[in-house]
């Protein structure tokens, strides 16, 4: 770290995803058939929808009750109340919300659209009826795909989860990481000096939200296609990181 | 675009950039000597830094009388105030101001920390008394840049200058585009499907922020030593883009 270069390449083939699905063993699978065994120091950086799909992390939009919060809220931002309220419970606070957007702090922390919650991509929505919300622990899932890779296949990987955020001041959506097992999310360049011996002013660089992001450029949106991509060339050392280390506090927030 | 795979690969060797230098000279000349020939097809991601540098887009803090505004700002920020009157100058407003933290919407209308101007890694700083503001309209950079690497190799390459910036809510920097030529900026899918045939939300997709962040991997944080990067496996149609593309309007803009 940093890398000369860096190779990513798409995992296709995965079947549909369904619940209690052993994604290690497919996406271990899904290597081998592509000839591109896994190795020591591969990242695999993993959309957060095929993970929340194997954890069964689906709600029936018809089982929810909107409170009265909800209906408030969904009539300014104009969405459905029920899924408005699915938002605000898996929330811990509204960031901004206007006309069809409504931004929120996830009980995890991560500041996102909609709590993470996709309406698109959920095979039998019934026009739009099932959601699919975030992992319950992102964190948990990249550590225990983790583990379960290495026990499958021998290969010590990074796992990133990653899911498309929209930003502030910027048009589009990029991939960050949610999840972060067995590789640094972010790299603390505190201390540092340029070849000038000067200081260097940035200071920490969000590494696991970079390789999120170029994975992104592969997955391409329809993730259901190629969910997984893995990236070789990286190396680092020390322990691993978590996808709480990206977040800042609250009491560090500029724009609450 | 998407493609299933991508290579990045760092062109090192290039020497200090300095005032008037060809930097499309010296990335083709980098590329050969690396036994890496630019093909079409190619995109360069070329940090700011060295666009800035050859650009002379220096300025020397001593030849700079702080303004009252700036002054007050200074003591609130707990910066230099000639410092402060440089930023103040290369930007049209000030979105947030705090100890050790200054983030303006750049003239060009990037909203970032400084205004995108560095103190390391500016040789000849004498202490820290010379400063680089960014290029003067990065994407008319990018496509000189463009236009010069197909008239000294033959080789249609898209070209992103990049720059690393923070964000809101979220700990570390990645790297985004500032100017961008012959490819898209950003991916529009509005209006796109999924498997099942609803509706995409997700619809813009930030392509050229995306493969900055991607490059900001194998570019290390010292940029000097290896400040361009080359991504090889890109397929994208129709017109290339702008960095322009990128930023939102003030008028939509939620976080002001």
């Amino acid at each position: 770290m940093p890398a000369s270069s860096l190779a990513l390449q798409a995992l296709s083939g995965l079947p549909e995803v369904l619940p209690g699905m052993d994604l290690a063993a497919l996406l271990c699978s899904a290597a081998r058939d592509a000839g591109q065994h896994l190795v020591d120091g591969d990242v695999l950086v993993v959309a957060q929808k095929v993970v929340s799909k194997a954890e069964g992390r689906f709600m029936d939009l018809r089982d929810v009750a909107p409170s009265a919060a909800a209906l408030a809220l969904a009539a300014r931002v104009r969405k459905d109340p029920r899924f408005v309220e699915a938002v605000l419970r898996e929330s811990s606070a509204v960031v901004r919300a206007s006309a069809h957007v409504l931004i929120t702090r996830h009980r995890l922390g991560y500041v996102m659209a909609n709590a993470g919650i996709d309406r698109s991509n959920v095979p039998g929505s019934d026009g739009g009826e099932r959601i699919l919300l975030l992992p319950l622990d992102p964190d948990a899932s990249a550590r225990a795909l983790r583990a379960a890779i290495l026990r499958q296949s021998g290969a010590r990987v990074g796992v990133v989860i990653s899911d498309s955020f929209g930003r502030p001041w910027r048009i589009g959506t990029v991939n960050v990481a949610l999840g972060v097992a067995g590789l640094p999310a972010v790299v603390d360049r505190r201390g540092g000096v340029d070849r000038d011996g000067r200081r260097l002013e940035t200071t920490q660089v969000a590494l696991a939200d970079a390789l999120a992001a170029a994975a992104g450029v592969v997955m391409g949106e329809t993730t259901e296609s190629t969910p997984v991509v893995r990236l070789r060339g990286l190396h680092w050392d020390g322990p691993g990181g978590s996808g709480q280390d990206l977040l800042r506090s609250v009491a560090e927030d500029l724009f609450q």
